[in-house]
């Protein structure tokens, strides 16, 4: 059977937004809010354009899901995201008791997982490594090209 | 000798802006910035508000000051806020390198040093304690209000 809407196809939609991030110039992290087999937010980091450390990709993803359903849980939302979450936005994460988290890349030096392993809310449900190597690769690019 | 400007003075601005949030209903934690001595940004806690679990004080606190400073990092300021950052908020002045970090009453179910004890820049210098009383009582007097 086809599953249209899965979660490959919805990392898709979020490796998008990264590649947006990555020709503004920003580090390349993209990701989805979907409600209901919805897309209802899609952003990416703009740390560098809004001179502002807070301006992670699920933070505005966060608020924009909040805003657009009228209330500030995300309890039967799923978060898309490229890069496994940092303390920041897993702490936020936690606060909007989000139903589910598919990250794609993990990130040794700075995800939550190694550093804030409890940030989450104890009923959110993880999956990770959904298109690993293109959003890991994507990353790698942007510093490659930054270093030259 | 008299110092007018020194931990406390700023904390009794920070929790001027707590009673601010309690008067709107809001969890009563407040914040400043200051650099080189002066108050660059003020917030108070406005998760109802704004319905949005990432607008804590000190989220919108480091929003501001940079924003004033016009780059995203904070290392030459000091951040007082009412209450032990969580994980989010540490997580965020982890990013910000922030220098000092002066806080009020502390946070046993919610703060980053039980949760993410390592979120913080390694610089990062940081006090605890000063008005612990105050800050504490104001929020038992919140949620005493509101369960009745």
């Amino acid at each position: 059977m086809i599953e249209p809407f899965n979660d490959e196809y919805f990392m898709k939609k979020a490796f998008a937004e990264a590649v947006q991030a990555f020709d503004e110039g920003e580090i390349p992290v993209g990701a989805v809010v979907v409600s209901k087999g919805k897309i209802i937010a899609r952003a990416h980091n703009l740390t560098e354009t809004l001179n502002d450390v807070t301006a992670h990709a699920e933070m505005q993803a966060i608020t924009a899901a909040a805003n657009l359903l009228g209330g500030k849980y995300l309890n039967d939302c799923t978060l898309y995201v490229t890069l496994e979450p940092c303390v920041m936005c897993a702490g936020a994460l936690g606060w909007s008791q989000i139903g589910k988290i598919v990250y794609g890349a993990s990130d040794e030096k700075r995800g939550f997982k190694k550093f804030a392993a409890k940030a989450l809310h104890p009923k959110t449900e993880i999956v990770s490594g959904i298109f690993e190597t293109e959003c890991a690769e994507l990353l790698q690019e942007f510093f490659q090209k930054k270093r030259k």
